[in-house]
């Protein structure tokens, strides 16, 4: 059952947030929330890698956020990191520690990932959601741009373009002048040169504005009468032409300028200009809702079965034209194996019986490349592809699990030995390898458990002496397991 | 113009054939032919190198062929690879000198293509071609089954067994027993249970061999007065028992047995007995048409515009749902700037200006996997992809013109310096730079031309102040082309 409190963590390029909801009716009632401006992406050396004092940063506080969290369940929190985290190099060391101080796991997801849980938030705040909407979340190291409709995603696009690494790059020392605030909306225009034109054509009624930069820039606006409500054209190019007279954020004369916000204020105003000027915007109105809210709501969506991830895969297996029947056979026959297994995969929502039986439907998707080497074409989409509801970790399990359903068990890179992955690459294995024939014909009994090292199979009904075939490739499957010092005994049930 | 005498060479893991062809009203009669048993498969190392033996073998026979080849031009010699050559770790310095022994370039091509090629070459030997064929080729080291009607293909595999690799594996010394000989059908049936059900639900009205392994067994039977005509259950199985009886090929008393056979029988016997069973079969017929004769065909395809590389293309954009006029839009200014450069490539059929069309018309596929670093999903695409008609080579040259076409210049894998590539890969990127908003508005002219280590472009009509993006992408392009060693001078026309 639901917890009647979640919890979303976002870590940002720009600040870490916590934002705690309750469940009431199927709705999300925001409670309290933490705020930590860790500035990650300032951490980011030329060569991509995350300096140490950016992670002490981070880890301080995450340290924060667990101990509000000390009562939560695992399944009541969803941690979710983006840009800085998906292009440092070496942010699946800092991820670990980031876990262990969090208390909860982390998943990096990807910008088009990013674009639609926060336009998930977003809708879930608009008083007319039967309006198009045009969403611009400009975050510290990604800007996410979505066009949507009733709740649904219509565009979704992450360029990789934020406050804090625009700031950094083009207003080192925080110094603003004519030349180098042309220079960052030019490259900011680029960016969005590529979209801009199907964006159009989708078309939208309203633009709204979800991040930090976009409350910071409204905020000034309307404190300092320089517009009535929301972000106008008008009221943006004379904040943009006080910061170039001012010469730097903190010397410009203005009220309501928060100090966190000063370092990031140039790259985020050059980002939003380049952004009115290129969509031909008039007004822009804010959404509090934003990448927290989405993960809430798509944390809810997963426990009233309206799992995103159900809806990916069943578009995947449409797109890449599985073939549908094959696919329920492995899937029915790999499960049951599982649930003999382990018998708590047969609880609903267990994570393990869910990813085998998506591994069971997709690991056919690499043919629509080509037949020779598939599950490797298979591997690669998965992933690779954009996969709305999965993380990455989400997708990195797939591929492993789809690579390793067929071919030299040595070839996988090694896992833990007792970890439930093998286990699951087991049951797929011995499911694929049971429909090779790919026909109806209902499969012997079996019988299946663990032994101290690996697994015993026995096969009723005569099958391993009616089926030849079978019996040989299971006599092989068996090497495999001998030769990554596992074991698989095959043998005929009495 | 096409010659008036064309010739395929298949370097094939049993023999090398060289067949020679006379073009006659869009028929080629075929003339001689050489065939030397290089036995390439049989000097596979365990850890798949091509020992220095095998290669010395391969190379005389391509020196036999080189003098009867000395006065055919270029395009009138079209030279295949096939499975040795695909699984070989040192295939490729093995290629090279193979190329410099030939004196024509070599292609390595997928089993895929390998069995398309064999059907061509079957299917203009066949008194009926509105019958639907099961056809088998038992190669060295492949075998390509074929379902085809109307010489268009329905089904195409190749399976990893052929009677060299098969003999070495199950019949070390020669030696057959009942043991053994066993073992090598139950594997081949097992490599065959992957197919057959769908080939059976295809269905064919008469089944076809076309290897030296299916003459071999035919010329045993008939000569034997084992089968009436053609390749018959019944006689198999006669020959087989006798083969067992005998225990080696060499001491079977029958008439017909050529020496240069004796070796590969027994692999080649086990694996037609296992696709009789499999299949179901009664009897098989004989056809001379061949890979080479597939590869003269295709050949003489191309220059009549029936190339079937166009149709792969087209497919392909079909499948992976490519932008048509925003891939028109790039071929188009691609191409207008490669002609300026090189006016060679106005011509027909002009190799470099076939390749860029192509890359510029794929160079999106990989949007269909994810937005985010599509040319690299698009390279992985056309470097695995079954491309009927290319060529792993042609496959290779595509995928990396498409990894190229936007990114740093200096991720390239270093070509040589004056590579006509680099002007291919300028010519692309440019194009794609210039469309990058993706709407029908017409671009400046553009004058191009090579300066000493590099390019030069002039664009008119004030395109570089008219649009300022533009212009930005063209100066970072610069920078991309100075990085690695080249140049690029943009400036306005006068």
């Amino acid at each position: 059952m639901m917890s009647k409190f979640t919890a979303a963590v976002d870590l940002g390029s720009n600040s870490f947030r916590l934002q705690i909801g309750r469940i009431v009716d199927n709705q999300i009632y925001p409670l309290d929330g933490l705020k930590e401006t860790v500035r990650l992406a300032a951490g980011l050396t030329p060569d991509k890698l995350l300096d140490n004092a950016a992670q002490q940063r981070g880890l301080k506080a995450l340290s924060i956020f667990a101990e509000r969290l000390r009562d939560f369940d695992a399944t009541a929190v969803r941690a979710v990191a983006t840009n800085t985290f998906r292009v440092a190099k070496n942010a699946k060391a800092f991820l670990q520690k980031a876990e262990a101080t969090l208390g909860f796991p982390i998943e990096i997801i990807s910008g088009r990932e990013e674009a639609r849980l926060i336009y998930l938030g977003v809708a879930h705040t608009l008083p007319n959601p039967r309006q198009r909407q045009l969403v611009i979340d400009i975050g510290g190291g990604s800007t996410e741009l979505i066009v949507g409709q009733n709740s649904e995603p219509i565009e979704l696009e992450s360029l990789y373009m934020g406050c804090v690494s625009y700031s950094l790059r083009f207003f080192p020392a925080g110094r603003v002048d004519k030349s180098n605030f042309r220079a960052a909306e030019l490259s900011a225009r680029q960016e969005l040169q590529s979209i801009v034109h199907a964006y159009r054509k989708t078309g939208w009624d309203e633009a709204i504005g979800s991040s930090g930069t976009a409350k910071a820039i409204m905020d000034l606006l309307e404190q300092n009468k320089l517009s009535d409500h929301g972000i106008t054209q008008r009221g943006l190019n004379n904040l943009c032409a006080e910061l170039i007279r001012a010469g730097s954020a903190s010397r410009m004369r203005l009220q309501g300028l928060r100090a966190d916000r000063l370092p990031v204020l140039p790259g985020g105003l050059a980002i939003m200009s380049a952004i009115f000027n290129a969509f031909d915007l008039e007004r822009m109105a804010f959404s509090e809702g934003a990448l927290r809210l989405g993960v809430l709501y798509d944390q809810l969506g997963r426990y009233h079965h309206h799992d995103m991830r159900e809806v990916t895969v069943n578009r995947f297996m449409q797109r890449y034209e599985v073939d549908r029947r094959q696919a329920a056979r492995v899937t029915q026959t790999a499960l049951s194996l599982l649930q003999q297994l382990v018998p708590a995969t047969r609880e609903a929502d267990n994570s393990d019986a869910q990813f085998l039986v998506w591994a069971a439907r997709l690991h056919e998707v690499g043919i629509s490349v080509a037949h020779s080497s598939y599950h490797k074409h298979s591997a690669y989409i998965l992933s690779n592809a954009d996969m709305p509801g999965f993380s990455r970790r989400d997708q990195a399990r797939l591929s492993r699990l789809v690579l390793a359903h067929r071919g030299k068990l040595e070839r996988i890179n090694p896992l833990e030995k007792n970890a439930s992955e093998w286990t699951l690459i087991f049951c797929l294995r011995i499911a694929v390898l049971l429909h090779r024939v790919r026909d109806d014909q209902v499969l012997p009994p079996l019988d299946v458990w663990f032994t101290k090292v690996g697994f015993q199979l026995e096969v009723g009904d005569g099958g391993l002496d009616l089926l030849p075939l079978t019996a040989a490739a299971l006599m092989e499957e068996a090497k495999q397991w001998s030769a990554v010092g596992g074991e698989l005994k095959i043998q005929a049930k009495p």
